[in-house]
């Protein structure tokens, strides 16, 4: 689909120039150099040739049809250009220029104009306000960035041109060969999205790589990011992590989710592999590129020297990957043929006078071993060391079945080693720490591709009557549901609510009191009343007509004296105490861009002290309910740590399927909680006690 | 102290080879080619000259005295050398031999005798079974790593001497200046220790580094530490983090508190800047080598990138530093002069086609402005972009009042630019995340400088009561203090105990019960059960002689089936109920390096499932105390949170310098807890609910 922008026959550059240094010069000059095989056709009504190829003063003058334009004109000629290129055939039209979307309002009118004319026509826009796009295995630099970078594996997708230009500065110091870079600009048009499709189906791309600020549709992303990870591994960096901040939530889990843990949430569910920093981002994709999947989390080291042996251990027990010996027959065959002092344990220790020949002999070693998934080698540059010989031994022995991570420690004496592994795609890093969590990566995108295929169980539900209830309050705008409807829809779901009902005098709720029996929760009822302990809005307990009738009066005057005017029409909700058990609650807020994020958390302490909560993006399957669940520190609890009595698991996973259930049905839910949520031992009842809506009013 | 050793007016290599590869060859070429000044002593008997040095057969033919010697011969060779060394008047000898403590029972036998022979004399000892040393402010290489630094101020020991060459070659690539470079060895005499004292009052030090795979003694560790980090840092990097494990301990101060909670305590007490990765060792060494400490942690960003502008906030705000805008006047000076589409809030973008004039304002705007502490400043390598001319317009106008560190990002366009930063004194990092993190080093550091003076509080007690107590249960080897004898120590401790008696049957509860009044608690006193409740030893609430009987009946079965074989001689310990309150353990663990390790942790849940618990090394201050009370994320409960009334958090304080105090008085506390502590409302009294000791034997 993005076939004539990743790989057009012919390319216009409109506003190509004679004078190096400016940009329409620079991508000219580029495309030139780096070879591209089809058709130039630089436009510059004042030159007759530019960097050696004819030039046109226009597009109609050439005569014949373009596939792709670039254009690197002032931004008030850039509409007329994009026409000029329609016209002229073009299937894909890349804007460097900036001056739009931007600088502000101007901008964004002017952009989004260009975007409807080429939307109009079919064609696709690159930008603008972007660098181009590099495509190393067609030759094609049509950008206006200097270094072409050998063809590989690898395609990178930024948001910052900028950074762009210091990956491929980057990626030229260490030869990493690369096969698309695009810099998306403004994304007027295509969109990381569409990139990723792209990249999906691209025989030239092994590896995705991934540099975000934004996202420009979650759900197609989610979708797109997942289709990709089922093919090939990608590598995310999100920046903006910390400014998420400022939302205003009345729900717990509205609170506590902010839009880094969506991203996070999102990355998690599409199979994303995210890098937390900068450097990790191609610490793991040079992984990728160069090395199979690890088939488990054993870890074998070698070393010439302890120390960084010792690290190397440090990080794999760090990041929950196993540490394994050699089974005792290759253990001593190894021995059999390393010096007395070497150590065949793990790290297996090949001294630090150790040739590239006894290298040879652990690698081997640990890749005939049944017991060994994935290899760590690490060399210092000691006195008899000979890192580029090494280097070369290593690779040569090495049979690709396995992973091999690699860290030559140093600077100068081993710069040829280090390039002589990367060149025989052997990942290597500055130290054992980042070799190793670039392992971690693979371990983990490995058990990713082989989760158990997602079955989301639809449960049934008296759907009609939820969205009957919902429609009900949009339209009397009660958009804080209060708790006798939130529990209705609750019930709807089949969710086990307490029986209650409303009262507006104390006559009445000595009436209800007498028909759901003693004992009794009293409630405040009130669409100005959000958080109803806090005010004097909650009693508990209520064991006789007389204790009802004084909490109702109570109850009233206290409200008013908290909250003064506030609506008190529909009196106060009556239910049937719960019985006790374990407190936990169950959420869902709608993130802008991913949608419903489900939240599970135990009560109270644990969540808004500890924050010891975890996130999952609706729809949910049983098996990600239960991970969700599993993922929590205090999940021990539930099972009955410290003898408290191991609560039924398996009905919390259930309520939490049924919310999601729900909130994918009605996407008027903008947040909701169940707090608490009481969940009994495995064989008795689990409760809503407590339960609260957002509506939206946009939505029908 | 270590003069002899680190600045020796004359140095014998015994060893000194005619073969290149052999180390007494590598040592003696390194010393003539280093440029020492001193006079240089080869001694081998089969040569008359080495690396065109006059060669001896043996010291007493060269007939003056030598200050050091360096000894890289056979082991067996090794006491004679050492001996004649001594003889020739020595007063530091460097073994770098190989074959000691490392190879098993012999060799550490040989390495004693050495080190007694040194020790007579007042002899300093580095080794053996190391690289030996390097003082680049002297010309002495006296080890066999090749490369020789430029004189700097970064002085370096290191517990692996393969690490030292990997340090050597990485700083050899980045021109980066060290002072000394210690490979240690086995350390049979000179330790880590020594050298943090010797560094400390070093001139040609700036900075000292560590890298360490154990310490030799953790007191005197400590107390070198804290000295030297009160004149400069000292930045560690300790490895085998994860191979404590494995302790038995009984107490949950002692199951919680591994060794690297040891490290890390010990670490913070003594102002040791921690750092967790081996680049980040030296990533925080060059920014202290290099820039003045930040007065606070205001940061202002430069950037001519949006992107790598947005990584470095992130940065700063997850590590808890503040970014910061500049004041309106500087911010409009600054806008004036730099074009419209720059952004002068923070980050300043200076844009992409930022050449150095723009970086100096920018520069210099943020170094004038009170609001800014730091400085971090980015650099892409762009169209216009001109690295080496940036940094040194940069570096021209640092005014070396407020620290900078630098990113400039990429890899062949940038070198230039980051070795002419480098070169003058501006410490460049390969991500704006590695540069912020070396800022937060450093606004860590400058903060512990400027912690209160330590005063420690001495509580009246009773000693002498505690002492004979203690005694009497050593004497018996009763090691593991019952209830009883432990709560008559803490109540000697000043601590408020509840009123309790043993009863060995039941009648004697009964009476016991009587004195003391109901409601009461029984629990079981066994030296043969250590987890009470587990085993049906504890029943709360008694509250009538018909309970309490029916209670030591149930109980004394129970225990019996449970712990068959018990000794139950000591019946059972009834005391008045404590009031109720808010649960905390307190507790401590001598740790065998650092000593007690005071403990501190909400009871229960908090503890052991959430491990929100914080250690802190004694004896502690009253600040120490409350950073410990403060530093649990539970910490806010105790301050009121979530309506549960404010808990005497002085109480808590004072409780845990006691609990300092009385496990400082008598090292024959090896573990002990108090869980639970209850603390009541301020105002209440706290009473310390249940303890338990563990003694050592082996003390007086």
């Amino acid at each position: 689909m993005l076939e004539s922008l990743l790989k057009p026959d012919s390319i216009a550059v409109i506003g190509a120039s004679r004078t190096p240094g400016k940009v329409g010069y620079e991508v000219l000059n580029n495309l030139v150099k780096g070879g591209y095989k089809g058709a130039i056709v630089p436009v510059n009504p004042s030159s007759d040739e530019v960097c050696g190829v004819k030039c046109y003063s226009d597009l109609k003058t050439y005569g014949q049809k373009i596939e792709m334009a670039v254009i690197a004109i002032p931004t008030r000629f850039v509409v007329q250009a994009v026409d000029d290129a329609i016209e002229a055939g073009a299937k894909a039209i890349t804007i460097i220029t900036a001056g739009f979307k931007e600088v502000g309002e101007e901008g964004l009118k002017l952009e989004l104009e260009i975007a409807a004319k080429c939307s109009a026509r079919g064609v696709r826009l690159l930008g603008p306000n972007c660098l181009g796009l590099i495509n190393a295995h067609h030759g094609m630099n049509a950008s206006f960035a200097t270094h072409m970078p050998a063809p590989g594996g690898i395609s990178v997708v930024s948001q910052s041109g900028a950074l762009c230009t210091a990956i491929l500065d980057w990626s030229a110091s260490r030869n990493l060969g690369l096969s698309k870079l695009i810099s998306m600009g403004n994304k007027a048009d295509v969109s990381e999205t569409d990139f990723l499709t792209a990249f999906a189906n691209d025989d030239e791309t092994t590896v995705i790589v991934g540099y975000l600020e934004s996202i420009s549709s979650g759900d197609e992303f989610m979708k797109a990011a997942e289709e990709a990870s089922v093919n090939k591994p990608v590598v995310i960096f999100k920046s903006g992590v910390t400014q998420a901040g400022g939302k205003a939530a009345s729900s717990h889990t509205g609170s506590l989710a902010g839009a880094d843990i969506a991203y996070g949430a999102a990355f998690h569910r599409s199979g994303v592999v995210r890098a937390d920093t900068f450097e990790s981002l191609f610490d793991y994709a040079m992984a990728f590129a160069m090395q199979p999947l690890p088939k488990g989390d054993r870890v074998a080291i070698i070393t010439n020297a302890g120390g960084p042996g010792i690290m190397a251990a440090d990080a794999v027990e760090l990041a929950g990957m196993e540490i394994c010996e050699l089974n005792n027959a290759s253990a001593t065959a190894l021995a059999s043929k390393l010096p007395a002092a070497a150590s065949v344990g793990n790290p297996i220790d090949v001294l630090g006078d150790a040739d590239s020949a006894r290298y040879v002999m652990a690698v081997k070693a640990a890749q005939d071993d049944e017991s060994v998934d994935a290899i760590v080698i690490i060399l210092t540059p000691q006195a008899m060391t000979k890192p580029a010989e090494t280097a070369r031994a290593i690779a040569e022995c090495a049979r690709n079945e396995k992973p091999i991570v690699v860290s030559f420690m140093g600077g100068l004496d081993v710069s040829k080693g280090r390039d002589v592994l990367m060149s025989l795609n052997l990942p290597d890093y500055p130290s054992p720490e980042r070799a190793v969590a670039a392992l971690k990566a693979m371990v983990d995108y490995a058990a990713w591709l082989k989760r158990p295929p997602r079955v989301l169980t639809r449960f049934l539900v008296n759907r009609r009557r939820a969205k009957r209830i919902i429609k009900r309050q949009v339209r009397t705008k009660r958009l804080q549901v209060a708790e006798a409807p939130a529990k209705d829809i609750l019930r709807a779901y089949g969710f086990n609510v307490p029986e209650g009902h409303l009262a507006c005098t104390a006559d009445e709720a000595v009436d209800v009191a007498k028909r759901i029996g003693y004992p009794l929760a009293m409630k405040i009822s009130s669409p100005d009343i959000i958080h109803k302990s806090d005010m004097g809005g909650v009693k508990l307990n209520l064991d006789s007509a007389n204790a009802v009738r004084d909490a109702f009066d109570l109850m009233m005057m206290r409200i008013s004296e908290n909250v003064p005017g506030a609506n008190l029409d529909e009196g106060v909700y009556l239910e049937k105490m719960c019985k006790r058990g374990r407190e936990v609650i169950l959420g869902m807020t709608r993130d802008p861009q991913f949608g419903p994020m489900l939240m599970f958390g135990l009560g109270g302490i644990f969540v808004e002290i500890m924050k010891d909560v975890t996130f999952h993006i609706a729809p949910i399957t049983e098996v990600e309910a239960m991970q969700m669940l599993e993922s929590t520190k205090s999940y021990a609890l539930l099972e009955g740590a410290r003898g408290q009595g191991r609560v039924d698991i398996k009905a919390l996973a259930t309520a939490l399927q049924r919310i999601s259930q729900l909130v994918t049905d009605f996407p008027e839910i903008q947040e909701m909680d169940i707090n608490p949520f009481i969940v009994g031992q495995p064989g008795e009842d689990s409760v809503a006690a407590d339960a609260r809506f957002t509506l939206s009013g946009d939505l029908s």
